[in-house]
């Protein structure tokens, strides 16, 4: 054998030896990161706190200020070298007392509706016909004429056939979110959107953000429950004519001061590099907010109790921020991104869990290519946690102004999301049934050990000092 | 460039065009199945009328005979080949009027209990001392004198550190099947079992079968909802003695007569080779058997409807079977396979469900590495709805009898168990709280989706002919 073969094969044994050695080592440690997550988890008994004793909590609520101040008291008492209150502004909309919709037959027919996120009252009862359609585009066929003074009703379904009901979702939203301003260039006076679901006959309207657009004329818009949805279809087929009447006295506030809740426990080798966690503190003004994104918000601070548990140093700084406002503006992702620009702040990994407290599935990566490669190459650690999906995918609204060419600091900013089974969150997405009820304990304790577990070992596997 | 190697290419490359074929074609039939099972499924509507129109189910009783006629009906609408009614002898145990018992305090305290399946009556009233233990063994070491003429409470939680609940639902529920046989050998006249469930203050109690021993005197046994359980416990903490009541008048009946049933599509290349689709019919008497196994059923029905609907023509022959009493005694499964046997029917797959109508997972093979392998050699073509488990592990209980030496006809028999999420079976099983309302939509349609793209692939892939 000559020498050089030797060295290359006893270098590669090292390797292997050392590789084996880090596995180990990992892999004791993250079956002890869930074992604190199942046995003394503390994130259920702090969702139902923020869901029972706060409750739903939209940006400028005496809710979402309630809020605040329990997720500072909370970071409070693990234990971290930082806790702050980061200011910033925020919209503040309120739905008001009157809500109402009726079909105009010989007696009314109630509607089940909730007004959009944003949507301008009607400053009294509005009486008119429906036109339904199926798509934005399908106006332009209508033409002005026919639409002109009416309402018009956004109906087309969400595709029950994609395996990600968030792919169903993306391909129906545009109805909810560009429905008025594309209604009002056609001289429509309101709209009913049916709500973003995939139950077939869900008494439950589901709201949401929309969108106005200078220049257009502001009008009215609401979510109809699909069964409602489904009720109104079945009269347009059966009439031509069908006339609705819509009340609400929601209304657009000036601004108001609200906050980002931040803790972080510094990196012992890397403390300016920050590795950032989190989910968002407001919700909207019905339910309770368990899934969106009351879960992202446990889930995030358990990462850091975990991490204090276990009496873990991180080499780069760990820190968590319940950032305010993302379902009406997204101006506490915003702040924060603007905030980390000016004090030129390395942020070399965000992670945002979003997506509901149900069973995870893995992680979306948004980045280059071998940051995939990263999170794929800690796949047979995270097999015996069930976690199999590592793919290219969106990190999360919160987060998403890190990397904005205006505020990005370091290019190497890694942005990942927790991936849970999608099945079931937009059965309670933005209704009323999104409560406390609704999250299962295990399924949410295994989001906060999967999310932890990533951190981990992003940790101790991220270029360091880049 | 030689001719030999010429022609090596031109093989390795029509191998690898073929290759390519054939995933394509079967890429585009399991989209077309999943279609099927989420626009056009029948599942959700075949388990609304199970729960909802019949019930509980178990074996003996009024409903367990109506579901079998009902299952008979829906087979027979499908226009399969062949629809049969399988004779078989069922145990018929009955709860009765009364169950109660109380901690015998200054007011008696009220405990939630229900009989486990199988267990006598008391014979009017019981009253006496209760020992708490946290493991069979246990009793050893207290000893005879200490137990006889008391009741003994076995107390030890499932683990909730297990990633999969069943693994932890092993490890406990020795108690609940042996916990009466153990305790009367020490002379005990009673048992309490803590309920067999992750939920840690849950007020159902679950039931769930039981074993006697010949030579040991039969003593009544129950579960204690896990609240329960923890008042008992707290009981115990507080006082040495703790006396409790215990009245149940179930009892044991002589069998009686039922049914599988059997439905099929025939093979078309080989139609004496069996590839069976099953669940169980019955189920316990509390709760609508909803995941346990009514899921498992309609997933089962669901793909012979698939099938048709989308006019495949399996090369082996397809069949469901509706197995009867597979949670107190399997006489169904065993007479299903003694029957197969006496008629030299060559099965060469059985696919059970019968672990909820959770979102799917994957598949365990109980069988040989190459079988194994078999399943792990589609995993591209199923990943892509979220199904990454193909592990070895258990198929079922109402299919294991066909793999018995006594009943093995064909030893390539291939055994396999549809795996869905494990996490929020225990919080229903074998309780008040398995019924319809929670059992999702979607994730029992997928699971139907992944048995049928299972059984479609396995019947192209199987060694034909073996």
């Amino acid at each position: 054998m000559r020498l050089k073969t030797l060295f290359l094969l006893l270098t590669v044994s090292s390797f292997q030896f050392l590789f084996a050695q880090d596995f180990e080592k990992d892999s004791i440690f993250i079956r002890q990161i869930y074992d604190e997550s199942l046995v003394n988890g503390e994130s259920y008994e702090n969702l139902r706190y923020l869901c029972k004793a706060i409750g739903h909590r939209l940006s400028g609520s005496e809710e979402a200020e309630e809020a605040v101040l329990w997720g500072k008291k909370v970071l409070d008492k693990m234990g971290l070298d930082r806790v702050e209150l980061q200011a910033i502004e925020v919209p503040f909309w309120e739905r008001g007392d009157v809500e109402k919709a009726y079909i105009q037959d010989i007696v009314p027919v109630e509607l089940e509706i909730s007004a959009l996120g944003g949507s301008i009252g009607t400053n009294g009862v509005m009486g008119t016909r429906v036109i339904e359609v199926s798509s934005l585009d399908q106006l332009d066929s209508i033409g002005k004429d026919k639409i002109e003074g009416h309402f018009v009703f956004y109906n087309r379904p969400m595709d029950p056939r994609n395996i990600s009901t968030f792919k169903s979702y993306g391909g129906c939203v545009d109805q909810r979110y560009w429905g008025a301003v594309k209604a009002a260039e056609f001289g429509a006076v309101g709209v009913f959107v049916r709500s973003m679901t995939l139950l077939e006959n869900d008494e439950h309207p589901h709201t949401g953000s929309m969108a106005y657009k200078d220049g257009v004329t502001k009008i009215p818009a609401v979510a109809l429950s699909t069964r409602s949805a489904n009720l109104l279809h079945r009269y347009l087929q059966d009439q031509e004519t069908i006339n609705l009447q819509l009340e609400l006295d929601c209304k657009m506030n000036p601004d108001k001061s609200s906050f980002n809740v931040i803790g972080e426990i510094k990196g012992s080798a890397y403390p300016d590099e920050i590795m950032v966690v989190g989910g968002h503190l407001d919700s909207w003004d019905i339910g309770e907010g368990a899934h969106d994104d009351g879960a992202g918000i446990v889930h995030s601070m358990e990462v850091l109790r975990i991490l204090k548990a276990l009496n873990y140093q991180p080499l780069h700084t760990v820190r968590v921020v319940l950032f305010m406002n993302e379902e009406n503006g997204n101006m506490g992702g915003k702040s924060y991104a603007r905030i980390a620009k000016r004090k030129n702040e390395n942020h070399v990994l965000a992670l945002e869990s979003d997506r509901g407290g149900f069973v995870p599935r893995g992680f979306s990566v948004a980045g280059s290519e071998e940051q995939l490669e990263l999170m794929r190459s800690v796949d047979e650690l995270l097999k015996p946690y069930d976690l199999h999906f590592f793919e290219k995918g969106f990190g999360g609204v919160d987060i998403s102004p890190l990397h904005d060419s205006a505020n990005l600091v370091n290019p190497q900013l890694m942005m990942m999301g927790l991936v849970p089974d999608s099945q079931r969150y937009f059965d309670h997405h933005h209704s009323g049934t999104d409560v406390f009820e609704n999250v299962n304990k295990r399924e949410l304790e295994l989001g906060c050990a999967a999310m932890t577990a990533a951190i981990y070992l992003m940790d101790n596997r991220l270029l360091k000092g880049n």
